[in-house]
């Protein structure tokens, strides 16, 4: 199944309002799949501050989906970051160590679905950017990405950091 | 055809050198597919600041091929910007009139190849950043987003700008 939302996920003229799953906006749709894992969810993701987003991670992590979250260094510093919840409620995190950016934007469901586009998961993208997300279950589609993120997985394992 | 290239399009460690086509490296293979187009290209993308891509992209409007560009209004004022060589070498160009970004990052060679992902046409982007491409030729897939270029295209027509 292909979901091409080119769209935007947002009409800037109507924001959208939706606090959680209700109504038929583009956020509510992005909730609903990821609100379908059952086994596991990866997020590589260059901005993470969207905390109706955060919140449904959180919500997958306490029952029991394994959530794995990679992001960029610079901007998970930021104010309105989620990624310090995320932390703090108990979900592995890694994070890029280059001057470049970790600019993925893609999660993946229970290894068969992939969302991926031009959308950074921050209430400014998803309220009033012109935005696309393409929703893919084509294992051909798949796999690359999912390579990818245990490529970084791995590249961005604690145990290479560098402090000096 | 599929082509994910989700390893990113320039590794860190190794930046690309290329000029123009030679050897194979993703900004070579990227630069490879739009000088494939014959009769029309459609660009839609939130930074253009890489030469290469932008030579290429006068090259194929000397060629005769039907170029047009849709461009974020913040983003095209910036030093290095391409979009201005575009502008003065007769390639027609539109930008949002909007407070949200207009982030997309696709083009559409023929009207039968979406090259989509995270990559902003930058050389930093390309040089230095984690990003991915798609380059997908399913009617399918590429109608939405042909669809919304057509929409932006007239969305942000010059006689809807608002100059007070």
């Amino acid at each position: 199944e292909l979901l091409a939302e080119a769209a935007g996920t947002g009409a800037a003229a109507r924001p959208c309002p939706c606090p959680l799953p209700r109504g038929d906006c583009s956020l509510s749709r992005l909730l609903r799949r990821l609100l379908s894992a059952r086994r596991s969810l990866e997020i590589c993701l260059f901005a993470f501050s969207s905390p109706q987003l955060g919140r449904a991670v959180q919500l997958l992590h306490r029952r029991g989906v394994r959530v794995r979250v990679v992001t960029d260094a610079q901007y998970m510093g930021l104010r309105g970051s989620q990624i310090g919840l995320l932390r703090h409620a108990g979900i592995q995190v890694r994070h890029d160590q280059e001057n470049g950016y970790m600019h993925h934007k893609f999660a993946i469901v229970d290894r068969r679905m992939l969302i991926t586009g031009s959308l950074n998961w921050t209430t400014q993208a998803i309220q009033t950017n012109r935005e696309n997300v393409l929703v893919v279950e084509d294992a051909e589609y798949v796999k690359p990405f999912l390579d990818e993120f245990e490529r970084i997985w791995e590249e961005y394992n604690p145990i290479h950091y560098r402090f000096f």
